[in-house]
């Protein structure tokens, strides 16, 4: 059962990581997930860290990657539930997320997600009446 | 990362089952998942098993248990996200899901839950009404 699912939930994207990432899996998912935001047309990234114990450089990496691609696809990345040892780990390793928008829980990512939402679609009507 | 983590969404939990149950972490879902709809006073429970390649009887009872003691704590349960193979492999089987909902994915589960809900709060009215 080496597969992450993308859940869809409205017009975002849920993915829940539960297994250790290896390299095949990370590039799987990243595929699965470009394509999966071009055919449901999502506009949100939702992904859930909770279980996931450590982040080292390949982690952090696979997630920052996950959120540049998606935003070049019209679509923002918020990473939820990242533990606080993982936090911990994190800084004291010096790792940083570009392009990564974080939550405390799955719950506030997708209020997060919605506020972000909001913010584009007031920006498009600005845009559309100056034109 | 022998865990699988419960996402609270609103009113609903969410847990999408990627790993290998077996008899330890059945149970430990189960205390986990009954805390949870207690805490957080949880109104519905949706379970994704798209990753699910094989659903045995120890599986359905699993399944069929947790339905059941979230619905003495108030709340549904639906399982989403059953493989053809799997619905093939559970009728063939003659296994019995009692008390399990089932909806296509999660998208449509929580479509199935909201619909639940909404019935419950317009029977609560009645039964105030006669009051």
């Amino acid at each position: 059962m080496d597969t992450i699912p993308i859940l869809k939930l409205g017009d975002f994207l849920l993915i829940s990581i539960q297994i250790d990432m290896h390299d095949r899996l990370a590039l799987q998912l990243q595929d699965e997930l470009t394509a999966m935001v071009v055919k449901t047309k999502a506009r949100g990234v939702l992904i859930d860290i909770s279980s996931v114990e450590t982040v080292d450089s390949f982690m952090g990496r696979m997630l920052s990657n996950i959120a540049s691609m998606t935003q070049l696809l019209g679509a923002e990345t918020v990473v939820a539930g990242i533990r606080p040892a993982v936090a911990i780990t994190i800084v004291e390793l010096g790792l940083t997320l570009p392009n990564v928008r974080t939550a405390l829980n799955v719950n506030s990512g997708m209020e997060m997600l919605r506020q972000l939402m909001e913010i584009s679609d007031q920006g498009d009507d600005r845009e559309r009446h100056q034109e």
